[in-house]
């Protein structure tokens, strides 16, 4: 499928789903729009990605199959200036695929182009009506499931999880990906947006996905969210947690992160202490270990200092650690295995 | 406020929301809707709430303010064996309050005779649509926050919480409460239904309550939901525990519980290691204590028994505890103040 990403005005800094789509999705991106920098290049940023033109907008995409949102305001609503492009995508018959909490099919001018045109809006955020309370039965698929947690939101839980999925592919494992968010449903082209689901059917929604492909694999990479001490969104963790049932947690922590995002008066507990709460909490529902840890070091420049951080991480952890983007995923995917 | 409570073949055994109301809610009951006692009162069954006659139907009840449905079939859906009474109401502009999942007032019929009539359709269920985000500032009010917390569903929680307010008040504590489900609000008149917001709204949803009452009362008593190791209800058990940053905490258990109700291949943890993980679980946002147990002997018959159950739970627990319906509240209040 040939894709158009937008991500105006954020690009790549503040643009993480596109970022992650350019990464990880299977898409032929045939452009970014950003009206800040058209006529440079998504390489002149990022070197460990697929190439594509930026361009000002949608009048300078030729025939593509999609449109994707790829940033989000803080908030989650639709920018207007946004609306322009969304509507030339729509009068074209491409399709548009949004993450946003604004569901741009209850949009009226967006709903009416889409019938016109006969294509579809694809908002990934709007959970389906079958959703339910979890049985407690996801153990019962023949897969492994691992499951990354976190000990704060943006520490880099999904990326973790799409390199590990990819790893354990080019080494011939069969391997399936269970996304929990925006970005990673975009990128899969399939899945339940948790944080979005009523919160009785948190469990039930990792559950349904964990059922629909467990019998299809022999491990499960399931992409944890935010973390079990976030003081807004623990629910959400602990849901998955206890949902997905999980065999196996890799803890992704970021280098030299204290306080809670956006919440600084919340001091991280002890690497310690995080290993005994999700292993602890796991145990009455579904007994699962901590075998390794991820470490997101991008915010450290120099490449030695970084390998220090993954050092020094390894040792609090007692478990093998790495960098899965900066240096490689063997060492994690291995104490997984 | 005077209303007639819906609860047709369940009356009293399998109808909660109605013995909750009739035990706690300031409600004049005028009549009960069971079509297979009519002619019976509550007081044939239940000796320790208010009385009111037992009547087959809406005809049989003179005018009142409300009608509250007092049950809910597995699912949470809406028995159209009730739909004459529901009409019978509305029709004579008696407002109707709902908990049910299926909300009354997207029913065609009902939400045309409510206006018709000039009368209100409450459906307790549905979360206001102004949620958001926790803050992580519940403990910013002067209250102190008692929450209870349970080994798992349907242990006593509600009961738990509303015996405590009640036995404060009684001693002229200035005490509030902060109903969290269906049968709560109803009694309450107020709050969010927990179980029904968005799950990245759980612990927000709870903030918000805690901050609108928190400076009003010296002592919070927060209705638990859940437990902490259901495979099914955890996130919203985490939710509540995260979002209102509680100073104190009560343990509800049921006496002789092995196994999750409707779980039953998951067994109940000890005591004390629940005591470890709601309390290890609320330290990293906010450090709370369990300082005393609740414990429902309603399926041991004789009294010497369930004495003795509530020593051995007492013993088990290190803390104060009783049955708070059977025995009396002092002395678990006197652990809270």
């Amino acid at each position: 499928m040939q894709v158009a990403i937008l991500a105006h005005e954020k690009f790549p800094g503040r643009a993480k789903t596109a970022v992650g789509i350019l990464r990880y999705a299977d898409y032929e991106v045939e452009a970014v729009l950003d009206r800040d920098r058209p006529g440079e290049r998504v390489s002149d940023y990022l070197s460990d990605v697929q190439d594509a033109p930026i361009v000002a907008g949608m009048d300078d995409v030729s025939d593509v199959d999609a449109l994707v949102i790829g940033i989000a305001p803080i908030g989650g609503g639709f920018d207007d200036s946004w609306r322009n492009d969304v509507r030339t995508a729509l009068s074209r018959g491409c399709d548009v695929i949004s993450g946003l909490h604004y569901f741009l099919e209850d949009d009226e001018e967006f709903s009416r182009l889409a019938e016109e045109n006969d294509c579809d809006i694809w908002d990934v955020r709007k959970p389906h009506d079958d959703l339910t309370v979890s049985q407690g039965v996801a153990n019962g698929v023949d897969a492994e499931i691992v499951l990354t947690v976190g000990t704060d939101c943006s520490v880099g839980k999904m990326t973790v999880t799409l390199e590990l999925l990819e790893t354990a592919k080019e080494r011939g494992i069969n391997a399936g990906f269970i996304p929990t968010g925006q970005t990673g449903i975009m990128i899969d082209g399939w899945g339940n947006p948790i944080d979005r689901v009523v919160s009785d059917f948190t469990a039930g929604a990792v559950e349904e996905m964990i059922l629909e492909r467990g019998d299809d694999y022999d491990y499960l990479f399931v992409e944890g969210q935010g973390s079990i001490v976030h003081p807004a969104y623990s629910a959400v963790t602990c849901g998955i947690l206890h949902g997905s049932m999980a065999d196996k947690l890799v803890l992704c922590h970021e280098a030299g992160k204290e306080v809670i995002h956006g919440y600084e008066s919340f001091s991280l507990p002890s690497i310690e202490e995080y290993v005994s709460l999700y292993e602890n909490l796991a145990r009455p529902v579904q007994e699962a270990e901590i075998v390794a840890g991820a470490l997101n070091t991008s915010g450290i420049e120099d490449g030695e200092s970084a390998r220090k951080a993954v050092e020094s991480y390894e040792r609090e952890l007692g478990k093998p650690a790495n960098d899965l983007v900066r240096f490689d995923a063997d060492d994690v995917l291995e104490a997984i295995l």
